[in-house]
């Protein structure tokens, strides 16, 4: 397979594809499916051959003895990310989104702020919300077009009762890739604040060439209070297996997390568990090497497309295949430049303002696509916005 | 492909099989695996066909649009049970035992008493202890052999600090389907000491000729205070997919549940999603009702070569495919009759005492394989047992 090829999602109960009318009026016949994180691609043959050894087996029983699951989730995290994972810490949660809602549940009661730093991937506000916590948004300014962390202002804005802080590495939107001083400070920052640092690490593997990606259990000082949270769902495109992985070293937070789990009933679907252990191998290793080098490729070409447009401006990613454009200096409001995204380039595109406080004039475009279809989609935004050329 | 076909499950991950040594000591070598409440059956070819789909489309991305999934749920339970379901009534859990879980999360509080009727399904007990609930168990009287609920002794058990019934019906352990009096019966003793009924009726399509499962939605005065479960992963043994229906038609209820569910960010995986609009289908109930046929021709065997050994009983089944010995009048101790299964007889089976109160000198055995291996099992059976002829 080549990630060149297009492959047909509509019609397969693909949200992306198949609810992108219904969510934004784009439709699927000539429209271009640019929102939801997942990829147009098929993951390694690995995972496929893991899905067809269930499907000639032909039982799908309850599964037993994850040491082999547990085991290539640390033998991934060693050999990816110089990160030694005890299998005993991890939790196997039916998604990060879950996840976070979990750690939610666990760690925080109603009325509790728990921190976001925005704008940031909207499911965190999602969960936090509806559990009846308080969503304390702490924007990000821009410092040559990215975001960075501006912790006096951060600590200005606390008002004390903020107990966790969702902190998302690689960041979403915005595709940064933490430097080691700004995880530093993100840990002090919880420290000072006596927070429950909830590390969301899901786009860990999508890290652009000369990027390093630091996993934040690698930071010292910060193991008592920190939940890390990874998933291979991203990485693999298997986002529909629903499997992701809460990693808690502390044994105080470990046993809470663990009472909140049992409570819950929580059980992995097998689905989820062979193909994560199929994934996290030499196989999958080399494969990701090759999209990561893919997604490269493709976001050079739609950010030199974007930027040509005169106003537009695609916040040049260090990681994740989310494109984070802003639109502000176009001067359009933002009913004006969604119509000539959605009606006359006919993309569907996540709206800033569902990622918080930031996102006003942004929109997101998931290029993990193939080329030919990211070119399509730079052309027609060069397009509909012709009139500024 | 036929139910007498032997399919070896062991090194699949099999909980089953790969997992029986562990927990009892029987090796999966020479030992007969009849614990864990799946089947050795492959489900129906529409499921198979519907995972062959998945796999060679090839892309497992996020799922989208349920209605095609919600409409074979109404289709199945109007079909099937002669229940309409309104399918914006129904939530899906990741399985039910984390649908119970839900369920105790959202209607009770730290503290309250959860009501079973025991000797019952043990996972029950696991989650409402782990969420610090006090579960309250009321032990069922036998008549005539077959368990029976004794409404006068219930009430005068009950404490007040009850908040909740969880009921399974058809019941497991026990194979009872209970009949339209009994139900009313348990309306009436949920609506006297003011609880929420919950009613697990995930064995409901596994009925033996002759009797009639009747969902508790159909009996009246109920309706505001009752959550329904059911789950195709019982019926077309897809358990590994962990989803479940929890089903809720009143709007206080619905509306705190859909609360809960937000809070827990839960999503179902798309392999479930699958699986479960192929199985609710004509070609699904065709290959059930060869299914109960077969499980009523296993019954008839099991419950046959055990009763002929003086001093073991097995309940006869009127539901499900878990047969409930008792031991008792072998005038053994329950380590001695384990012994005898586990090490002479080489099967794993289900302890009694998991299911609570009345469940002493019970064993379960799980009937749902090649009827060469029932047939193998109770020879084993009566040889262990050999000396009581």
């Amino acid at each position: 397979m080549s990630f060149d090829d297009i492959i047909d999602r509509r019609g397969t109960h693909c949200v992306k594809w198949d609810m992108m009318e219904a969510a934004y009026g784009v439709s699927p016949e000539g429209g271009i499916a640019m929102w939801v994180a997942d990829m147009e691609f098929r993951p390694p043959q690995a995972v496929q051959d893991a899905v067809q050894a269930m499907a000639d087996h032909g039982i799908y029983g309850y599964f037993g003895d994850d040491s082999g699951y547990l085991d290539a989730i640390r033998w991934w995290m060693e050999t990816r990310h110089g990160w030694a994972v005890d299998p005993a810490h991890v939790f196997t949660t039916h998604g990060l989104v879950n996840g976070t809602a979990m750690c939610v549940d666990a760690f925080t009661q109603a009325g509790d702020g728990v921190v976001l730093f925005t704008p940031v991937y909207h499911a965190f506000a999602r969960v936090i919300k509806a559990a009846g916590r308080r969503v304390a948004e702490l924007e990000m300014p821009r410092d040559d077009g990215r975001y960075v962390l501006d912790f006096d202002a951060f600590d200005r804005a606390m008002t004390g009762d903020e107990r966790m802080l969702v902190f998302c590495s690689p960041h979403n939107p915005g595709g940064r890739v933490w430097t080691r001083e700004e995880l530093e400070g993100v840990a002090a920052f919880a420290r000072r604040h006596d927070l429950i640092l909830v590390s969301d690490e899901i786009h860990h593997d999508l890290v652009m060439p000369g990027r390093r990606h630091i996993p934040m259990a690698l930071i010292d000082g910060i193991a008592d209070r920190l939940v890390m949270m990874s998933a291979a769902t991203k990485t693999f495109n298997i986002a529909g297996a629903h499997v992701g992985n809460v990693i808690v070293a502390d044994d105080t937070l470990r046993k809470r997390f663990a009472q909140r789990m049992a409570a819950m009933g929580n059980s992995p679907n097998s689905f989820g568990l062979h193909m994560v252990t199929a994934a996290y191998s030499p196989d999958g290793a080399a494969w990701v090497d090759d999209l990561v080098a893919y997604l490269d490729g493709n976001r050079r070409i739609f950010d030199a497309g974007i930027d040509a447009v005169p106003g537009l401006r695609s916040m040049p990613l260090e990681a994740t295949y989310l494109a984070w454009v802003d639109f502000a200096d176009t001067g359009m409001d933002r009913a004006e430049a969604i119509r000539r995204i959605e009606r006359d380039a006919k993309i569907a595109v996540n709206h800033g303002p569902t990622f918080g406080k930031g996102g006003e004039t942004f929109v997101r475009f998931n290029i993990a696509a193939p080329r030919t279809q990211v070119e399509e989609a730079v052309e027609r935004v060069q397009r509909a916005f012709g009139d500024l050329q």
